[in-house]
């Protein structure tokens, strides 16, 4: 991560900046204008990147030669762009707590030049970060009982994403992962069991169950079904006396729920009522509760893919906004993308009362908490809190969420209210550069 | 990237055989299950991800130590792996290719510890890479008379995720990007205009686009519809004589076709008849035929979000399958899951012609053209084909590909038929595995 890692406009935009000595505070609010249908809530993930990104906000040579060559910018540009740190103050909402739409994750306050280039990695972090752990929290709620694990690396947008989604998911309430890269960096539990390779890799299937009973004798989670998946139940159940550890399956295709039942039934038949069963393939929150609701004794739930492509919403209408330049509060018109000027902070109260967003110079209400925290102060990071902390959050938030916002089908989110000192400020503004740069007033919001 | 950027199981195994010294070549094939139902085709891509991945496949001391401490591997596992590097072989066909369901991108022969570990990291660059150059390629083929640039960066899947897709569009024929990273790593062109926070900065719209003008005559983009489209694109207009290069305007709201005729009329009307017309906002290839059919005079458009996370379809149900152990060919049964046995070539005809899957060892057929190519021989790449290729590939194919893999909506999949050679050996082991391993044979494919 380099401050390379931008879009060209930031680029040019923060030269301009630079050249016309516009060094003045700039307040950007980064959130998301609306949820996706299918969510009632989002779980605010990706700042531990946002700061990290921000810490190492810097251009080498190198890239300075780049954008010199390249993008034509004049040598008094790459020099003032070659000085510029982020030296500025953030305002975040924790990892792992829930947000609604239009309540701010984050907002930067910095000299300008130096905010707007952080625009693409924040809006990316966080956009991606709380997709995803979003949409754990979902399977997290649709399963309650069982353990879940994430499986989704092969299918992440990449390995660095592979990353991101299994510390998502971790905040989300997921116990392990597959993904050892990340077990390792994250400190969580690397959790697997063995291939239909490996099965087919032996003359049969007996003795691959076998070979891989021996060498890991205190993690044999059997994989049943490359053929026939309660033959190979049987098979397992066969080779348990042979065995030193506990014994698990894997259920991996099919009618999970039914083969778990008869599998269930196979195993304790034959006394194995300490085997786990493990399923997996193609599982969302919506499997999960269908499953859920039939009553399948299955302990552990591997969720890869859907989960980690949140492939019903892979990405949010996210925006990072200027809401004040100078002092001056700033609001952009442009249909169905106004936006509140000013900077703010979101109050809560309890379960089903509404949250309040407040302009942040505005008194704090009685009985309310501020969601808004610092998180860096003159470009120095003050809160480093990690997955522990961030899934803590998540628990207690997923506890207060309403009924109606935790659906898994046609939630309802929950509800956002105006202060009147916000409602004013920005209908006033509104107004004036309605008459100023337009024929007509723009729509409310 | 490191050999533990893979999911725990793969390591288990290839702990496994070496520990039992099943060194013997396997193959694997990387293929496709099925397409998502909004595919006609894909465009393969990653392949150039694979092979870094596999050049530099090794276990680091850190990493291994973690093995031991964590995973509780003992020693002579940790020694094995140690030594372990990809010394085999990869057939693959070439990036930007167009390939169907069940074809294989890739397929990897290597002693089979080696060829394992790899899965995760093979499935995750093909499923992620090719996804986003098909979804890529269908916007192309949306707008055959427009320039797309790829504006995706800030909601892909992590900033790694930025850089393949900016890489995945060029090669779909995209004519640059908007995240500077990537353009400098690909050599390709960095394209960006100005942000609503630069109007909002300035006191006026005036001001802002003067300054803008006046900062970057070369590329004086200026983005009209902070607060009205078409006031933004009057005052615009009356700067033209102030500002010396070419001027452009982009629209990034409202009714894009519609607003585009308006401000056609008025740069004409202006004289500004070489005035360009960019548009951006929630655009993918459905937007962009609409667009385009309503004649809207567009010049170029920037793609986001929905190209970027291939929205419609973030993952392909991609398998990377062991078909062949120490010269014996393998399959799995699982319900919906069959894979077809033995090392494989994909052979291709002319438009409309149904592609052949066939076993490798077949002689090849009279007239087609085989896809498969090597990349990789003894461990060390054999083809390091860039974008520039990639891209020529693919303009080649989608100039192939039959009409009615190219619809938008409904599209029907090219054809692959089976060699009777390869039916014969998949019904022959399916039969014998399912007499030895299950109670009944399952399903045809």
């Amino acid at each position: 991560m380099t401050a390379l890692c931008a879009d060209l406009y930031e680029i040019r935009m923060a030269a301009s900046y630079l050249r016309r000595g516009m060094n003045a505070p700039a307040t950007f609010s980064l959130f998301a204008r609306k949820l996706p249908r299918a969510r009632g809530f989002l779980v605010a993930a990706g700042l531990a990147d946002c700061l990290s990104f921000l810490e190492r906000l810097r251009f080498d040579a190198d890239e300075l030669a780049y954008l010199g060559d390249v993008v034509g910018l004049p040598d008094g540009d790459l020099a003032a762009l070659g000085e510029l740190r982020f030296e500025g103050e953030v305002l975040a909402v924790p990892e792992g707590r829930v947000v609604f739409a239009g309540e701010p994750f984050i907002e930067v306050t910095a000299p300008i030049a130096q905010a707007q280039l952080a625009e693409t990695a924040l809006l990316n972090f966080v956009t991606f970060e709380s997709s995803v752990a979003t949409k754990a929290a979902r399977c997290r709620l649709a399963a309650p009982g069982a353990e879940l694990v994430d499986f989704a690396a092969r299918r992440t947008h990449g390995l660095e994403a592979a990353r991101a989604v299994a510390r998502a998911s971790a905040i989300a309430g997921f116990t392990g992962t597959s993904y050892v890269a990340a077990a390792r960096e994250f400190g969580l539990r690397p959790v697997g069991t063995m291939a239909h390779s490996y099965v087919e890799a032996f003359p049969c299937e007996r003795d691959a169950f076998l070979a891989f009973a021996r060498d890991f004798p205190e993690a044999a989670v059997l994989l049943v079904d490359t053929y026939d998946t309660l033959h190979g139940v049987r098979t397992a159940i066969e080779l348990a006396s042979e065995v030193r550890g506990p014994l698990g399956v894997r259920l991996d295709s099919g009618d999970l729920a039914g083969l778990s039942k008869q599998t269930r039934e196979l195993l304790d038949e034959a006394g194995l009522t300490g085997a786990r069963i493990m399923a997996s393939g193609g599982l969302d929150e919506h499997r999960l509760a269908e499953i859920t609701a039939a009553g399948a004794p299955i302990d552990a739930f591997g969720i890869g893919t859907r989960m980690g492509v949140s492939a019903d919403a892979p990405s949010l209408d996210s925006a990072y906004k200027l809401v004040e330049y100078e002092g001056r509060p700033v609001m952009k018109l442009s249909p169905e993308k106004l936006t509140a000027p000013g900077a703010k902070q979101v109050y809560r109260g309890g379960t089903g009362e509404a949250d309040l967003l407040a302009l942040r110079e505005e008194p704090p209400p009685d009985g309310r908490e501020a969601l808004l925290r610092p998180a860096m102060t003159g470009g120095v990071r003050v809160a480093g809190d990690g997955v522990a902390s961030a899934r803590a959050w998540c628990e207690h938030d997923l506890g207060w969420l309403p009924e109606r916002a935790r659906l898994l089908v046609d939630p309802s989110p929950g509800e956002v209210a105006w202060t009147p000192e916000l409602r004013r400020l920005t209908d006033g503004l509104q107004r004036s550069l309605a008459v100023k740069h337009g024929p007509e007033p723009a729509e409310q919001p």
